[in-house]
């Protein structure tokens, strides 16, 4: 996060709205010293962990209420100024930055975990609340939140990213955990979609129209989840293989055949190699899989065979195993660490990730190309997926002062996306759109589906004021 | 279905547009044989299973393809008609009635099964193909297709109110399964919503929005849905309890402890009664769940062990097996026709069907008085529910010729759904708004959450044509 920040070409078109003195004076009488104009303030705010970069907003608001949300939309509305929510800065693709201008509303003080109901498997949270705080929260009552991204991000940012993570494939993402939401709209209203009733037929799913609307919709000021009992018996392996073809080959085969993997994760050799520098590990420097089951011991010991078996019959090794909760913390620390090690392994780098998600049968056809362009180019990559869902990420390792190595990578990823969506997949499955994949997201949903979806924003948003600039250019 | 029909009082108010002779006679010549405007068909596609009644529509269209469906809807949008999507006329909440005129568009002879892709675990079908229809035509690839709302609705009408049923519980509902859409917009237009991709975080979730729309922002014309590994061992029993309470009280703590039961179907003595009746069965009559498990051999036997542990404890019997694939099709179907057996068991009569769902410690709390005001009212009912998501049905089976009786059982359903409300749960758990709940529906999402729907609606369909007054009024 301290890396470098070149100027991006890749924004899209810039039409700046400069925030008037009046609406500044306004804020800060209103919002006083959770109101701030200081430049590094500013900055903070301004940015994210992808390589993009834009001026930063004109002010930050640090929202302690839903009222405090409103009252600063609001505020902004009467200026038609753009306002931007921030939890905890963990984007990928540019959610944050102020591309037409803007004040940034931080919700990370909205930090209350509001109603615990462990006799319904659900909790009510601040958007605020981190997915670990969440977890620390709930730990007592023997029920734990599943979805895991990686980095520590806000339940506010989860949702409006929909985002996943590594343990998707058996518990979904965001769009199938979140059960209700409130949210403050462009006119600074406060309205609640969804109740905590695990299924309901009641109206348009407004809930999930806003996961995954990325802050152009509204504000998610309050955030109401599934919980899970924690598992009775949970075990982690890694099982390397040849070549990252056979991982992934006997990935396909271990969903095919319906087993209720927990987590399934691809590493190839190289960013093996990236982890066990970063990290001092000894994993052995070849393709592998990062796997965990969760269940009854008897109900694991069937899935540990029937995947063993699958593994052996791709030239997988035999599991090594994390037994002990420390160990498996330690493999899954690593694992999520993959990006900041991969960021450290060349130095003042700045990472391009790629996010593509397609039909489990198609995943081979879908990576192994991506790797071979990625080993002509030269880009020092890394590699990891959450590979039970179709879903991987190559992270181009570029030098943020090289317009070729950017020029490069750019071209390797639309390659890549391109490729995904022919084989029936999706530019995006847990990064969102951003700033990043506005043409992909168009060649993907097509122009019917786009302007469906301008239609919706237009219609809620009409002056244009919530996120403005992300997923799609009105 | 050959009950005799009543005039309705809970219709909204009527704004009839009537269809212009120019705009049959362009539907005629466009559709020939596929376009009647004969009463008895017309009638047919003007009614559902509610007990709620209107003018027939004025035409019906029977598309054969996407083309169809398209021409249709803008010769119709071009005189500001409402079209109706028609599936096989299973709704229980006056979703197909005309109740502002317009044309029917009958897709039941869309019924092809496009693509199976047993590798991904999806299959694309047309929308009148039935779930009948659909898992017949996967049986061979060892997979099936889980929704199962008991009718053999079709896939487009189940999408459309966002179906779930009695495997929903462990495989969710129609929101957790439909991965893609294509639709016919109000203006004629053809788009397609998702991938096949198993995770997406590519733009806004016009799926989901699609999904449980009711026919009021487009017409579904495709639709891609997941399926299921079929499980190696299934094992479907009844178990009788003293009373309600301990029959639900068993299932609250079934779910809490994260059992992953795959049916949990709950239904009181008289309802037992009315079902042995009408399939000549000999269940013990006493309040009972019907209980199904879907794993491996030792899952499965897990599962039982535990559930029997629980049921035991509220005075639960010791399960009886249906032990054979006969056994288990003739328990779910009957428990399928309790509805049907509920409407002989008092001829003449029409049901109105109630359909809360709570989060499931508030279980108990919500059925347990519906049950004694029932009893106390004197109006015949039924009992069945999803009581592992928390939702059931009470059916009063009315005369619908007394006003008296129907009077008596909407207020019934009024404190039915308004307990369910505070409680936080929901009006409608799958049989959606339609007609019927349209004030419900405020109640519950308030008027902030239905101003955006209807802000959402008039957006998508400025001239108000597809299925109009459903849902909400605008």
């Amino acid at each position: 996060m301290n890396a470098p920040r070149a100027e991006s070409h890749l924004l899209p078109e810039v039409r700046t709205r400069t925030a008037p003195d009046a609406l500044l004076d306004a804020l800060r009488q209103r919002f006083v010293s959770q109101f701030s104009t200081a430049l590094v303030i500013r900055e903070q705010h301004g940015r994210d962990e992808s390589a993009l970069s834009a001026p930063p907003p004109e002010a930050v608001v640090f929202a302690q209420s839903t009222q405090d949300v409103s009252d600063a939309v609001k505020l902004a509305a009467q200026y038609q100024v753009p306002v931007i929510p921030f939890g905890i800065g963990s984007s990928l693709e540019g959610h944050l930055l102020a591309v037409q201008g803007g004040i940034s509303i931080d919700v990370s003080r909205m930090n209350q975990v509001l109603s615990i109901h462990a006799e319904d498997l659900t909790v009510t949270v601040q958007p605020g609340v981190t997915r670990k705080a969440l977890n620390e929260a709930v730990k007592s009552t023997g029920l734990f939140f599943p979805i895991d991204p990686g980095a520590d991000a806000t339940l506010g940012g989860m949702s409006a990213t929909r985002a996943s993570g590594t343990n998707a494939v058996r518990y979904g993402t965001m769009r199938e955990n979140v059960l209700a939401l409130e949210v403050v709209t462009a006119q600074g209203e406060v309205i609640r979609t969804g109740t905590r009733a695990k299924k309901s037929s009641a109206g348009y799913d407004l809930t999930r129209l806003m996961v995954g609307s990325e802050g152009t919709l509204g504000v998610i000021t309050e955030v109401t989840v599934k919980l899970y009992p924690l598992p009775e018996a949970v075990m982690a392996a890694t099982c390397s293989f040849g070549s990252v073809a056979d991982a992934v080959n006997a990935t396909i085969q271990i969903i095919q055949m319906g087993v209720p993997i927990a987590r399934c994760e691809l590493l190839d050799a190289n960013t093996v190699r990236i982890v066990n520098n970063y990290a001092k590990l000894t994993l052995p420097e070849q393709a592998m899989l990062l796997m965990e089951f969760h269940g009854s011991p008897a109900g694991v010991q069937e899935q540990v065979d029937t995947v063993q078996s699958i593994a052996s019959d791709f030239g997988g090794k035999t599991f090594e195993w994390a037994a002990t909760p420390e160990e498996r913390t330690r493999l899954w620390t690593a694992r999520h660490n993959a990006y900041f090690a991969a960021i450290q392994s060349r130095p003042g780098c700045r990472a391009i990730s790629t996010d593509t998600c397609v039909p489990i049968s198609r995943l081979a056809d879908a990576l192994l190309d991506c790797v071979s362009e990625a080993n002509a180019s030269g880009i020092p990559y890394f590699l990891v997926g959450h590979v039970g869902d179709g879903n991987f990420h190559m992270g181009y390792l570029i030098d943020p002062n090289s317009p070729t190595e950017r020029d490069t990578a750019e071209q390797l990823n639309t390659q890549l996306v391109q490729r995904a969506l022919q084989l029936g997949g999706t530019c995006t499955g847990e990064h969102g759109v951003g700033l990043h994949k506005i043409d992909f997201l168009v060649e993907e949903a097509g122009i019917g589906a786009i302007a469906m979806m301008r239609t919706i924003k237009k219609a809620l948003d009409p002056d244009n004021i919530m996120n403005p600039g992300k997923i799609f250019l009105l």
